[in-house]
């Protein structure tokens, strides 16, 4: 067990703060001689940077991931590629104004984790959240690109379908449009509207949450496993372990229990040797392993909690008090949780590929 | 790794299906000298035990559970106690009647994970759904009985907040009503609402889901860690690893999606050395460490599966057919996870309260 | 981490006490649809079983395993095969006779586990050493022989090479002589001159060491990985958590400190597509990594700590006293040891074949 | 699981290969506030360096550790310690000479992990070794500096106990002499010989084994755990997985196998409350726990394969051929495994304390 460790084939470990000289991960298991660059890494680090409009903060970090080890040239194609050993991917924090970040470290900000911290472990880096800090997901999303390449085949997408408390439409869902506004919001109306309400809640120096879904397409029937080994356990866990992150449901999620059993059944067809089904109500994955469906993951991101009202709270040496937090912050976190979202997609399912090989015993 | 174990200090590895002789857990991990019988633990099995009235399934199991392991007489009390060793839970299968399972040995039940693990293994028990049959969470139950003697201090209690589209109304919440029904449910005018509909439900030989909430009081603020091995994360991949379950919150959960900053920042205030709050919209955890307050979990269980209304599915042979499964089923599957979700709190708590003094290193 | 757990993907828990009602091993991760009996396990598990001569402690148990999950008939043969899921061996104790041990209650006998057990946990259950106990290599046997079912084509053999100070001639080596005597010897002279020396340790009260080697033929190249997870390091570990081993060496072992480079290295010639050795000093491994020759694994078993002579010790309440212990036991329990270091070899090429086609992903 | 990750609770993970842009190690689960810096990190790397005299490869490296994450000022003393979140080792490699290593692009070198990595991997990064190369070790040195400070009142030295055939005289030990020679050796008259014994041996451009004893002073009596868990078997694999060594042993060692019960009972006095030994055959452990007693290790590593000498070999393309390893090598590469398998000390016993404590959950 590692506190900072994810998977059990294909396991990323993650270090760093927000304003250290430096994070990263380290990603071991990962097959070897498969085509790996720096630029393939960064297409996806590009996706969560921060900056590229107003709705996310303005630090400017061009978030430029290096690969230290684990790659090589390929003996007959001399293409660098992968050799099976760790791959360390490190990323330089270089716009870290700490002064921005003074007059937290001796009051503890709600909704953050600085009293937490503290309290089990009696120092913390308070610039910037520190190990807190949603930067740490910057890591996860390099470690996603290669997952991603482990995952050959399957299709990952994440898209935002509610702003706080403004659901999409889903018949208007486009996968395209998601690429077209800076919310990846599927549905055009909605993301039209949403912009008017987002600069709304970002002028009263408010904050809203939102909810995200990913899902990913082309996985075959079979990965996952009984019992604590689940596919969507995994998951669970691991959108729940993204900051600010307050639930998970795998389909029709809460909704299904207002089901009744004969509505909530996904009928099966023959379609060849396998399956196919009239409906995903299960998100593609019954009893923890893959029907061969979408696998469809819903998570709720709560509201930033750096907020420009003032909230009631106490100081280290337990004064009460107030904080505003000031500084660069997005009104809604949840917008760059979805290339996060798809990165842990990744990383769960490329373990879940890695582990499902590893039990067949190469059959 | 091994895909039917669970935790990392305190571990639990279940085995068994639904008709084989019988199923249990390998609890391994607790502390020695914790005083522990056979009748602790069957205190917690008979919660959770079917054929205790119309609303669960008639099938008749004592679930007696033995101990084979791991206890010893305290060399100073001379009380049975833990000795720090591998404790093994064994709990026989006594009313398997297996001829009423023969006609689903070569169809694919939908909902269930029959074509699943057939297309992963090429072999299943598909006697009472052998492995996936929700008889294996009498061990997860018998497990969390151990967990909860770890967690001295600690009270852990779950009730049925949702049954079908029909929700409680959280103003009625008390307690004691959990014991006055046959729904865990905390509300006693629902409750009298709830008997007619599942009544209704049963008798239309339906299925209907439910949401149950589970609240651990008197965790002290530290338990937990960054970033994979967050407490909320740990208790998702839990929750979400109950069979049925399809989704998982925290505190607010998907609701925080439509708050503001200002309305789900949880103030605080000083209480000694440590904070008191306002609100709990964070369900008890912050940067996935214990804030002190209650912790609460809630999760969504699908309709059952197994119903009489006949559906479309297909053989074995990838032949088009219907399925009506007969049998002892229960409407609402949802009732009897409540103990089952108060056992995964126990277990994921445990873990993390040894995981926590573990990192101290004895301070 | 579990302590009492084996394994990454093919793993074993073992559970259970020597005088307790029953002890086994959980094994989980093995390939579905590998045949499997009761039987198959009892042909190991009767190479292990003591009261067999005058050499082995003659407790008379009979050892039998009952599988109690994880197996069922396969669709398409009938035969029972195992079905992906955990397997649960059980052996019952039946001739445990405790009034033998009333004596060590309070004694800490040298050279066993007693005063080491009470001071971490402050209980052990001391009939018959507990946990400490040899018996709990009855469960690794059992699980080896589920492990060899996983390694179809490795072939695993042990012998005895050294008992006391008297080594093997290794050029009169016979692996059928292994099977002539009791004591798994492959030199017969080598055996006709232990009988006698035993027989006088055994007339004693005293008893003597041994060196077990094990030796793997038929593993591929390729399994194993750098740098933790080396096939060395985890056939060191294994072989070092056997019950009184204190030495480990891989192929030369100890003596390659006194080689040269060009002595102890292993030149190569082609044999089609793969490497063919003049030597095999490295024992099979390479970097961590199988080489395709025959894997040498052998370690040194501590002479038997129960002895006839008085030994000097301490009470728990701290008194200074003497012990003898009585009882039945083994003059050279390295005998017994033969079969364990084979399930043990077993279970870790079991594991590492998993681990190696895991992160191929099925290539 | 994780091929490149050590340790449960306190963990390493290292990546990186000689000749690539820099290795390091992510070390997680440290308690805080643990006073570090550099300097103390790089105290133990420069004793492990190689270059500092002509017995030890010439390759001019100032293994200059660098702290990426995981630490800051301590609120209280404003001193720099460890925050309890993953610590960042970076290692650059300053001095490569990829030029020295394009022969052994295409040939495996015999002794070298060369094969296996192609067969297994189908890529290598043949420079100076890649991942396979002792290089790795730097990391681990580093890692073990954290360790030690884990390890508060636990002392672990290493010397150098027996060269090629060469043993010292253990009644000339004096841990003084260690830091006096170039081989770490305790015993002044052996260093003597070994010098010229070595010189020998480069000149002739061969290579010699060692064996190394490692000692920790200062455990107290119950860390570690039954039984696969064992203090005696996470050392053994721990010391296994060190670059070239092929055995390893506690306290007596294979010795033990020749010797009575009798002589082998370290027979135990009243020191108190606790025991105390006339004798430590057992090295330090019983049944895996520790005694409170010195722990001891010995390892043997064999001769370093690079060789002047030309060694019949095969190409990638299984021609056959022979090959001489140039470039710059340690004779004896045992001299700097004194301060890895220090390390490796370090790392397994600051794991198996916090597992300690994390069982005992905070008693």
């Amino acid at each position: 067990m590692s506190h900072n460790r994810f998977g059990h084939l294909f396991t990323i470990t993650t270090w760093g703060e927000s304003h250290g000289p430096a994070l990263g991960a380290v990603v071991d298991g990962a097959p070897a001689r498969l085509p790996i660059s720096e630029a393939d890494l960064q297409h996806w680090l590009d996706r969560r940077r921060p900056g590229q409009n107003r709705f996310t903060t303005q630090r400017q970090e061009p978030d430029a991931v290096k690969i230290l080890s684990g790659v090589f040239e390929d003996p007959d194609t001399g293409a660098q590629v992968t050799t099976g050993t760790p791959i360390q991917l490190l990323i330089e924090n270089t716009d870290q104004r700490s002064k921005d970040y003074g007059d937290i470290k001796d009051k503890y900000r709600p909704g953050h984790a600085d009293y937490t911290y503290m309290e089990k472990y009696g120092v913390r880096d308070y610039r910037g959240g520190g190990r807190q800090s949603a930067r740490e997901t910057a890591a996860r999303v390099a470690a996603g690109g290669i997952a991603r390449k482990v995952l050959d085949g399957v299709t990952i997408r994440g898209a935002l379908v509610q702003m706080g408390p403004h659901k999409i439409n889903r018949d208007n869902w486009d996968w395209a449009e998601v690429e077209n506004n800076p919310f990846w919001c599927p549905d055009k109306q909605a993301a039209a509207q949403w912009e008017d309400y987002l600069d709304g809640v970002r002028k009263a120096g408010s904050s809203c949450g939102a909810v995200i879904e990913i899902v990913a397409s082309g996985v075959p029937v079979g990965w996952g496993a009984p019992v604590y080994g689940k596919l969507d356990a995994d998951l669970a866990g691991a959108m729940m372990s993204i900051n600010a992150v307050k639930g998970v449901e795998i389909g029709e999620g809460f909704g299904a229990a207002a089901l009744t059993g004969e509505a909530n059944a996904d009928e099966m067809h023959a379609d060849g040797a396998k399956a196919s089904f009239d409906s995903n109500h299960a998100g593609g994955i019954l009893g923890g392993i893959s029907t061969g469906q979408d696998i469809v993951v819903r998570f709720a991101v709560k509201p930033t909690s750096s907020i420009l009202t003032p909230r009631k709270t106490i100081s280290r040496a337990g004064e009460e008090t107030e904080i505003i937090t000031k500084g660069r912050h997005d009104p809604c976190v949840g917008i760059r949780a979805v290339p996060v979202g798809e990165a842990m997609m990744a990383c769960v399912l490329a373990d879940h590929k890695l582990r499902h090989f590893g039990q067949r015993a190469g059959k």
